[in-house]
């Protein structure tokens, strides 16, 4: 934050008068994401809306209100910034998001989510591809090269892990939301993998070479992301065991948390490597060993501080996105044909479905064939599920975008004004459309499902394992990895409750026998009450 | 922070390899942050020591490196910025300062308290400003006007809070904790209101005219920061009671407490009024309505964060002033003449320890004068430790310096880069010698106060209050305005147990008549467990 901020000359003087509009822009920007935190709170029993949903549309509400109070001139009260993106709201996302995720469901179904996350965007972005120079090269649009008709494939072969976070539930649906939500995040590497490769290769000339260094690349940069990732959640995990900061002061021990979690994030950047795989596996080790070495109120305190930021950097990434959908100056190039930008964002969400269908339901019959037991498959109605769920398209697409079109100030250009305007509109149109049909169409085709009113979507980012290690052993979700195989009620549930693979014992085996031992976990750390506030809460039991 | 970021062109480009020298110096950055936790943990127990100093040093020795690798060239790995400082990392800290204040002795200290900070404040800027006017005049400077020596005095009456925070213990030294750090906030808003006036005012025409208005204005900054800070709170408080949020989700509430003290402090720059003072007030009234307002797992959450926060934010703070001591292109016209720069380091230094003497030791004793009962009065050995604890110049006056001396690029004025240079020498000097001496003088002068070894300096960000609600009522901190008067054993203890004042009483009554029951607060918020996490928390216990 120091090195981008400190090098602005002084921008928001507050202490003089002179930018007096930014600091106005601030606090409207923060009065919006409290309404938009109250208002969920509001409509959380609402069936349809969803927190995201209600942001873009408080967005877009604030960026017409804009337009009109500047009689038209602009809404540009925010710019989409790719680095705010990438390098402050993405991390503590997709970090939570590892932190909360359910470890056994990700791993029995690793294969499937890589294959999902990997193969198929492959096969999503050249479908996308391909479409695109078909129907584009007919109209008229301007100049684009075959580089800028890959990378539309790479951006929107981009799905939208953070709206998945919003409409599935871990808890009604672990199997779906483990398999879309885990796509998500490989997916998300895979795009940005893809979109940079597309970026440098010489694509004039491709040649079979060229396919196999592209392939080996991905899983150089897909295997060191997630062993950074791990090294550095064990490194934590290590560091805090060893030096016990909870004898002084729990501050410490959160501080310490977020930052190597940070840097994590920062060093894969650092390595050009995929941030988001390794902050996310840093966060599932985290969670796994560091978690269980620090303070009872530290505990607390770290699983909602993650769950809050994420919170937030969601909220502001949708008010973010709904606000920059009215930029004028993006749109002045495409209202001179509106017809031509209509047809584009139209074609554009027809190979989104399309290049997605063409993936889930012929990967889903592979991964069918290799299961055994019935329970393991997965049925169409779930496939037609994992299909919708990831239509969705969002802040990595818009980040990608203006990535592409619009580099060295090229906005002026019409081909590039255009794709601008059809991914805000095809981003707009899938987050609000598709995810405002999602929860109805999972209680459509699975209406076995548990839903209690209390059950609702934010609670995915307040998890129910936060204060379970209270509850004693074998009943919390962080114990998920071994032990509790019983077969609950919910047909999903039970889906994956009958298989004990042998890789897992195998691992818990050396998970017990090394790993814990050395870096802590549930059960192998002394308890130790700690800090003094720890003491005092302590006592008050 | 959207609208600073978003408005610069792609600096960090995280997704190209454009920059990647900035994602080195984060990366640096984020790591020495760590290395400066779990090295002022591991000196935790050292008598000398504190977290600034370590910071401070860590920041000198990376300079030293980084000058070193460059060649000599630059150390420009951070550059000091204003707008980072003032917006994002102050805040923080005077917020939680306010929040885990002990509201007791800041209210029985409010008059003594605002007469160090106000009128203290504005002796010791006079004093300081003539004494430049004095010597420099003598000393071949470069031009300086009236405006400048003015701003000289403006900026070392600015006494470090944070640092203060660091040396001063709120359980070994209740009295002069809050009558130090108290003042510290009085007076940082103090500086600024001056600064601010000096820069403004028409200074050639010095009447009892302006005199008047800008005593006025000093007044109506004081009393509107702090009903925006208060009004603020209580809204947070309202809200938060009215729609119970806990009900669906306790990051709901953090996330909204959080930004609703961002936002009073962006509300405050948005009526040019002291940031400072309005968030700190905040604190207050969100530490005793608010607070009690939210489920367990909240206020857990929320102690620790803020905390968490402030801690990062002023290991922040010292880091960036030392690496930022070491900046090449300010010594370069220091260097030219290391006599003149140490001669006007030194007559700085001596000017502000003359000018916090002699408002620190009359008016305590006029203070003395009032107060009736021996136990009242400021004891000399006190009054030194009030002056040696204010003399740390920190991060507002290399600010405030900043914006004086380094406006539209003039840093290459002879007088401006020594002026620069000067005041990095003073803030390094002073935090660390005086800091360094600071503890050793408080034992040396009251050794009657208790030394325990775990109640070593930085408990004083993580109170004992945390989870005192478990403990039942009458026990915590929370209650420190009304109820619990026993004398305690310590010296200090005793000396503001025994009065009972009247206004306190009629307070509370208020208070239990119509404030808690309308904004809630101990005692008047029905115990209801809320979100699902809470309830199965309180199963586990």
């Amino acid at each position: 934050m120091a090195i981008e901020l400190s090098s602005i000359l002084s921008r928001l003087q507050t202490l003089s008068t002179s930018d007096h509009a930014s600091v106005v822009s601030m606090n409207l920007f923060v009065a919006l994401l409290c309404a938009c935190i109250v208002i969920g709170h509001l409509l959380e029993e609402n069936r349809w809306v969803n927190e995201s949903i209600t942001a873009l549309s408080i967005g877009v509400c604030t960026g017409v209100i804009i337009l009109l109070f500047s009689g038209g001139k602009s809404s540009h009260l925010l710019v989409f910034s790719e680095d705010l993106f990438f390098i402050y709201l993405l991390p503590p996302i997709i970090f939570n998001a590892g932190f909360q995720v359910k470890k056994k469901q990700f791993f029995v179904n690793f294969i499937t989510i890589v294959l999902f996350g990997a193969v198929g965007t492959l096969i999503s972005c050249t479908i996308i591809s391909l479409g695109v120079i078909q129907f584009f090269k007919k109209m008229d649009i301007g100049s684009l090269d075959i580089g800028d008709y890959l990378a539309i494939g790479a951006i929107f072969a981009a799905t939208d892990s953070v709206c998945t976070l919003q409409v599935l539930n871990q808890d009604e649906t672990p199997l779906l939301y483990s398999l879309v939500f885990g796509e998500g995040v490989v997916n998300d590497a895979t795009s940005v993998v893809l979109f940079n490769a597309i970026q440098s290769f010489d694509l004039n000339h491709i040649d079979p070479r060229i396919a196999l260094h592209f392939t080996g690349n991905f899983f150089y940069l897909f295997i060191t992301s997630t062993m950074l990732g791990v090294l550095t959640g064990l490194f934590s995990a290590y560091i805090i065991k060893k030096l016990y900061f909870g004898r002084h002061s729990t501050d410490r021990e959160v501080a310490l948390m977020i930052l190597m979690a940070y840097l994590s994030y920062m060093l894969a950047e650092l390595f050009y490597l995929s941030g988001i795989l390794t902050v996310f596996f840093c966060g599932i080790v985290m969670s796994h060993y560091t978690w269980h070495n620090v303070t009872e109120s530290s505990r607390i305190t770290t699983k909602h501080s993650f769950a809050t930021l994420s919170f937030v950097a969601e909220i502001f990434i949708f008010l973010y996105v709904g606000m920059d959908a009215l930029d004028i100056e993006k749109w002045r190039f495409a209202s001179n044909s509106p017809g031509t930008s209509i047809a584009v964002s139209s074609i554009l969400l027809a190979l989104i479905m399309a290049g997605r269908a063409a993936f889930v339901f012929p990967l889903s019959f592979l991964i069918n064939l290799v299961k055994k037991s019935p329970n393991e498959k997965i049925s169409f109605r779930q496939q037609v599920i994992i299909w919708w769920a990831g239509l969705m398209r969002g802040a990595v697409s818009m980040a990608l975008a203006y990535n592409q079109f619009t580099r060295a100030g090229h906005t002026q250009l019409r081909a590039n004004a255009i794709m601008i305007t059809s991914t805000t509109t095809v981003v707009l149109f899938s987050t609000v459309v598709f995810g405002l049909m999602t929860k109805p169409l999972i209680r459509f085709l699975l209406p076995h499902t548990k839903h209690t009113s209390s059950m609702t979507l934010s609670d995915s980012s307040t998890p129910k394992s936060v204060n379970a290690p209270l509850l004693g052993e074998g009943q919390d979700s962080e114990a998920d990895l071994g032990d509790t195989n019983i077969p609950r009620p919910g047909s999903l549930r039970a889906l994956l409750a009958t298989p004990t693979h042998t890789v897992h014992r195998y691992w818990r085996k050396f998970d017990d026998a090394f790993m814990r031992p050395v870096f802590g976990g549930r059960g192998f750390v002394p308890y130790v009450p700690g800090s003094p506030t720890e003491r005092s809460f302590l006592q008050g039991q």
